[in-house]
């Protein structure tokens, strides 16, 4: 095993950064690194807003969640969807006959979005920084948006910590990978025991961990999340910005 | 610049492949750097169908658009956004009034599923392997889902070609960084006379590259795909499937 492979098997979340900044020079690479990976029809349907401003960062660390990181990493990222730069283009073309709000134009944008991440969260761990994906700026994506001034047709995917480490959390277990990869067909057929096995590893990692210690299992903690309603306003706000999913 | 970010700024797709099979430990590291990904609230909504029936491939190779190098590739994939293994582990718990079938769930899934390719992707083209995302398995998404009998709940995202890379194609240039990161703002200012620029950039690289030269710009071509409907089947398809968007 390569020490890449090394590196992105030892990705865990990091919420709690030291006050230091990163080196404009490596800042850019790591997005230059983002733009790098593939993107769907060379579409590039991505944008970043790099919040600075510090009152932006402290209402988006309330709006998404109460997560206190957001107002205290070196470098919090807005990844968004963003299809008004290529309506854009295609209005300065003087293309007619341009076709908006498809379902499919949301995931050619939304996983164009998330690729490009990805690739930030493996550069920036390349270089000794730690990330966090804040997925609860979806809890009140409109409020974000207003800060954000984002248009229509673009869409706040998840908001993005970066900075150098101030913790060392244990990563986290995964899924047996059998239970993840199936040959030629879909085949459930042994991931309910493989499951209550995995049950007894979280339980045993939960209980054991440096901080919030819990006694749950995986299957506990995914009963209690779905039968909430998941952030039920994502349809009509994704509507109301230009994503009918048509 | 680290040798990891020089990788990632490498990524080009690779689409002829060696006749060279991957070593199995290596092949599930790669999987295994993709399960280490983050995932939103540790539900890893993802699966990942490993192809390797010859007839199963070439049906999904010529549904996805006539790509040969789906069949001809050490190792296709196809990555799946997966909400059946929670709604199941619920069931199994005896859980009621589990929500199903809501927008953020369809974006947690879908999400999920990217970031966890990505990972794969950077672990093979750092073991020397070269990629190709296959977003052409949403041409005929029913039939393939079909093939591979996909279950309620789950579809496929996209599909990945893996192997040695018989090719050495260029690294395609992307948009200026300035049109992409944005400070505390959405502002597109500047914006169009980058994209200009950087139309005069792609010409040069169409017309000068190794194979499939043309006299085209970036905005040309982004006029071209966006007159067309973007698979308009796929709200039907996902609604059928267990993605209502509720």
């Amino acid at each position: 095993m390569n020490s890449v492979i090394e590196l992105l098997q030892s990705h865990r979340s990091i919420r709690k950064f030291e006050d230091r900044p990163i080196d404009e020079a490596l800042f850019r690479e790591l997005l230059r690194a983002g733009q790098s990976a593939a993107t769907s029809s060379h579409v590039q349907a991505t944008s970043v807003i790099r919040v600075r401003d510090a009152g932006k960062r402290e209402a988006i660390a309330e709006l998404a969640g109460g997560q206190p990181y957001v107002a205290s990493c070196a470098e919090f990222l807005v990844f968004c969807a963003d299809m008004k730069r290529v309506f854009d283009a295609c209005d300065r073309n003087g293309v007619e006959g341009v076709q908006q709000g498809m379902t499919e134009q949301f995931i050619i944008a939304t996983v164009d979005t998330a690729l490009f991440a990805q690739n930030v969260a493996v550069a920036a761990e390349s270089a000794d920084l730690g990330i966090c994906y804040i997925g609860g700026v979806r809890n009140n994506p409109a409020q974000i948006s207003e800060i954000l001034e984002l248009p229509e047709h673009v869409y706040p995917v998840f908001g993005f910590c970066i900075g150098y480490p101030e913790q060392d959390p244990e990563v986290k277990p995964r899924l047996p990978l059998e239970v993840i990869v199936k040959e030629d067909t879909y085949s459930d057929d042994g991931d309910a025991e493989a499951i209550a096995a995995f049950d007894q590893t979280m339980n045993a990692y939960y209980r054991s961990r440096n901080s919030n210690v819990k006694d749950a299992t995986w299957s506990d903690q995914i009963g209690v999340l779905f039968t909430q309603k998941s952030r039920p306003h994502m349809r009509d706000f994704l509507k109301q910005r230009g994503f009918p999913m048509k």
